[in-house]
């Protein structure tokens, strides 16, 4: 004890033992507070990081310096052409390399995906291979908000996909993005998505081999139907911890750009149902303007209107 | 004949009869071929006029020199008070002069709406009379998506305030706007909108009353709810013409601000349901993160939070 007091009455001593023991109180401090807001917090059911809150914008923020300047310019110039009609909504805008979608937040799927079909870009160049892709989350959604594999799992439906893997096969990476889990909703599998869907999307690759230019939209919809009470009622399953929707249908809206540019339009409204094998596509052709009150996506039509 | 024939040989005259043959022909060959493109559109199950469809933006273009630069600075300035923790979502945002909204097409009920009380713009002025206010459409959304008054009628449910007529008598151009049907949803009138629900909005003025600053956030919520079969299910009636969308559920999020600067959050969860009159407000008190996995709002609580 003596050495030590002899110790403390040197000022530099002195003065190194404030600093610590300052620094320690400091430290102790701070993490007493840190704790209690933490306990605060967990008791109010509140998450315990800021980090776990959704905040708006919930992208990254990146500095300009990391941006791939060329990456840019390649997107916003396949953006403009595939989005040559407009975007029929705003929300959750998600930019991909060969598409593009609007996510819905509350249904956990997309309200709608835009592609642009070519014969050219329909070509599988440097053996791309769907058995590579995998089912992957999309990080750019909040997670309170982002479907995830788990939901799917036993959960009897197909993962489905809105822009179809066989409309993105000029590159791997193309490719890949369509198994992004924002681009995909849950299809019934035999006689929909493996069947009738299947079909219908066969059916658009072949009209961007006979146009030169093809515009597709898809997404989902929940229509209501009037039940034995006499009242009308949306309903649909959810799916998994997130709650993921069950659409009851989905529709593709293709406009066709011929090689003499004349437009066509088409709009097709499926119920998300084993549909049978020989029932023709053409009785799920719709007016578009039906198509328009079921959901939230408005679709302008092109200027001039042949057939 | 003759006489036409001697005139016509004169070369002005010439002139002015091919001029007046040309633009006879030019509007009948104009006017021809705009019916045909109307019996095309109309074969076709498609609005004859362009203006018939959602075009986006919606909102008709004015000119800047149309635009009252003093109400946009005002409107402006109110709207960084209401929104001072930021917005939940950008969809379809509208500005009113004492709170803001995003509208849902697909349901035809709003997202979230917005509201900034203090004791100050709580006060009654001028006379300001709710008696006077009418329920309008909102023009600003599309026909498609618009709810109207005829779509509430006999359906059994009142015309449900989200920003709260009472909130807003400052002036009567305030409360008249909070009767715009993209403020109103669809609620069970006694034991609801004429009970707990208007005691939870009363509770919300009083605490307007007794801090610096309420901030309150109301929505709808379409809850999921587990059926026999072991699924779960979203289920809820639409009503009218035009669908509108009856929600399960409301929340109210509340941001109070005390005297001493201190932020402290509520959030409530009511069913769209008769409540008992004895029921206590905090029965209804709820997690945040819950409610917003029930939706697509995200919101951001305070840095600071107190009790």
């Amino acid at each position: 004890m003596n050495t030590i007091r002899s110790l403390l009455k040197k000022t530099g001593v002195q003065a190194a033992f404030f600093a610590a023991f300052g620094a320690a109180a400091w430290y102790g401090g701070s993490y007493y507070e840190r704790q209690r807001c933490r306990e605060k917090l967990a008791s109010l059911g509140l998450p315990v990081t800021l980090s776990e809150y959704p905040q708006f914008p919930i992208t990254p923020i990146i500095s300009a310096a990391e941006v791939d300047q060329n990456r840019v310019a390649l997107v916003q110039k396949r953006t403009s052409e595939i989005m040559r009609f407009g975007f029929p909504s705003l929300n959750n805008v998600r930019y991909f390399d060969d598409f593009l979608l609007s996510y819905d937040n509350r249904t956990r799927v997309a309200n709608w995906v835009f592609e642009h079909l070519t014969e050219e870009n329909l070509k599988v160049k440097d053996n791309v291979n769907r058995e590579l892709c995998q089912f992957v989350e999309d990080p750019t959604i909040h997670q309170f908000f982002r479907s995830t594999n788990a939901d799917y799992y036993r959960s009897g439906y197909d993962r489905g996909h809105l822009a179809a893997a066989g409309n993105h096969k000029l590159q791997q990476s193309h490719c890949d993005q369509t198994f992004t889990l924002s681009n995909i909703a849950p299809q019934v599998g035999v006689g929909f998505n493996r069947g009738a869907w299947n079909r219908l999307e066969k059916y658009v690759r072949a009209q961007a081999r006979h146009n030169s230019n093809v515009y597709v939209c898809t997404g989902p919809v929940f229509k209501p139907h009037r039940e034995a009470d006499g009242k009308k009622y949306v309903k649909y399953e959810v799916i998994g911890e997130r709650d993921v929707a069950v659409p009851t249908h989905f529709f593709k809206v293709i406009v066709m750009e011929g090689h003499d540019n004349k437009l066509t339009m088409e709009a097709y409204l499926m119920p998300n149902q084993p549909i049978n094998d020989n029932a023709p596509l053409t009785q799920y052709l719709v007016r578009i303007i039906r198509k328009s009150l079921y959901n939230n996506n408005s679709i302008s039509p092109p200027t001039k209107l042949s057939k």
